[in-house]
């Protein structure tokens, strides 16, 4: 199969050369360098240099290709899918953006073209879950627990991230939308602090955060949802601090002669804290409980899973648990296995018990494994 | 006694108050909001609006007065004393400038002026109570714990200050001298942070600051001293965390197109969040301990201190703790009490027993109460 990855940053690049292996693989990028990158990690890839917010040019640059994959930064993501659907395109999108892809069902359907969309590991795999036991159980309550976490554990924050500590914080200071006894409620994020155990990992707090995206939606009678950040101890409290005392306020303050945003400066300044090197251990760790009645018994289903940077190819357990749920993603479109037309969150794709074992099989072939319990 | 106080800021203001009831006073201030502030509450203070840092005008402006107060900024308090020295005056200081005001001893004696400095709270009173006892035990150990905070206590700092946030931070980031087993030894401050219960206050933390100043030189046969500031559990903590992480760094980093000095927007950042209101409430609480032989057998002896905001004269206590602290020793010129040549911290004040006796008296006609336990 043709196929178009469109960005080529950590994720993209992971998922340019997993696909690589079975397809004829095309990068996108604007940046010399992350095409180089590619070139000099695999020789069977071929690379375009582009401006992919040059939306218009699409319908030409995608011609040649079967499938298309975005992994464009989130600011982009929702008008790169737009103009793929428009091109006629099936696409697998990891590029979440804050809009709702839903908006492009009715023109995904009318192009008779399949769009899955948010398709890595949270939002991703979560969804897929809870959308495979909605069609086993009546799904009484969804907890989905995730975080990133670096291996050495640097005090105060305890926290590295591969990107901006604007994007952290914007998820840090988001109002988080809940499910509780059937209504969607919002809380502050960074709220109801828990501490959980985490085998091979140790005690992680757990705190509200803004995840759910579109399964507060195609979810609407599952009573009780909730998604959870995860982060070492202590990290919350400190966020909270920050907050209350100001450095994260958007309003401009007069210092001396200049005008300064707080949000803006603490960034700055955390910069180089939060910094997640390119070689620099870290984890994806995740656990998703679903709760309801299956055949007239109360059942728990728990999904669990722990992936670690692999020093061998010097990727992020971030790059590949998110990377490789997008190509399997692709891959359903290559082995035919999903043909419905239009927007498609993980979810619906997960109903399908076909595709729900196919994308898990397909990431435990990459050592992403996922461990079931049910009691 | 004609008396000039130099500088009408919080205590400036309230020293002249003080010394108005007994004396002929003129202050001295560039502002002409601080001058009229002033008058508002006393009509027999006489004000000077006079830009202080023009310091060969002291010549002039000095010559009709018996006694010079000094209660300038810091930055400036070093030049000012030595321009009052110079016009033969003597006098008392309290602007608790970081040179080392020993340096002007010698011309002192040359001018036949008596100058008392640092003759607050902390420097100040500690002083005061290691030099008398110094003259009746052998002094073994020195330990002074002082804090200004609020009455109401604001997560997450729990702190205000009346003065700028660099200070403070200052004074979190210079390194703390201590003497320990007869050796000076520096260590970082907020360092050896311990919880201490104070009556009507309850439990606070005490960490290293370098508070000992002068007394690390005046009094060189006694083995251990060490100063630390009280602030409310868990401030210390928290100021770590930001010390770690970058905020108060001194070296600039480039942020889009500006270059951001972090220590100057955390300090403009947490400028709303530490700012204690004219009005509102605080105290000031401290406690000096000195441990030694006295007649063969040791001896502690125990000073403890709590003071409040006055509502009546909407007074803060840290103004007058410090305040009245020098305007006592302005009174111990005026009632020829002490009459030595020199350069004099409170120490070599303190060991004339009449004078130590003085000022605690003066302190508690004037609601400052010094309680001591000996055992």
């Amino acid at each position: 199969m043709k196929i178009a990855v469109l960005g080529s940053g950590m994720v993209g690049r992971t998922m340019v050369i997993d696909l690589a292996t079975k397809h004829d693989v095309t990068s996108f990028d604007a940046s010399e360098y992350a095409l180089e990158l590619l070139k000099s990690k695999s020789t069977v890839i071929k690379t375009i240099k582009a401006d992919l917010s040059n939306y218009t040019s699409y319908q030409q640059l995608l011609k040649p290709f079967d499938l298309v994959v975005t992994a464009v930064p989130g600011f982009m993501g929702y008008n790169t899918l737009k103009a793929v659907i428009e091109a006629g395109k099936n696409v697998a999108d990891i590029s979440f953006f804050p809009e709702d892809a839903l908006q492009l069902d009715e023109l995904a359907k009318e192009k008779n073209v399949t769009a899955i969309v948010d398709c890595g590991v949270a939002p991703g795999v979560s969804n897929l879950i809870i959308g495979h036991y909605n069609e086993l159980m009546r799904i009484e309550s969804f907890e989905c627990y995730v975080g990133g976490l670096p291996k050495i554990r640097k005090k105060p924050f305890e926290y590295k991230a591969p990107f901006s500590p604007i994007d952290v914080i914007e998820e840090y200071t988001r109002p988080a939308r809940l499910k509780e006894n059937g209504q969607i409620v919002t809380k502050p994020a960074l709220t109801e602090i828990e501490l959980m155990d985490f085998d091979a990992v140790g005690t992680l707090e757990a705190f509200n955060t803004d995840g759910l995206r579109s399964i507060l939606f195609t979810m609407p009678h599952v009573p009780n949802m909730k998604e959870k950040t995860l982060r070492y101890p202590g990290h919350a409290q400190l966020i909270i601090a920050l907050q209350r005392s100001g450095f994260f306020s958007t309003e401009s303050i007069r210092f001396k002669n200049e005008e300064i945003i707080p949000l803006q400066y603490t960034s700055a300044i955390l910069l180089k804290e939060w910094k997640l090197q390119s070689n620099e251990e870290e984890f994806t760790v995740m656990k998703v409980i679903v709760k309801g009645k299956m055949n007239g018994t109360i059942k728990t289903i728990e999904y669990s899973m722990l992936n670690r940077f692999d020093a061998a190819t010097q990727t992020s357990s971030m790059s590949r648990t998110t990377g490789y749920t997008c190509t399997a993603a692709a891959n359903v479109f290559a082995e035919g296995l999903f043909n419905e037309k239009g927007v498609f969150p993980p979810e619906l794709v997960g109903k399908n018990e076909t595709c729900f074992n196919y994308i898990l099989d397909y990431l435990r072939q990459r050592n992403v494994n996922w461990a079931k319990k049910e009691y």
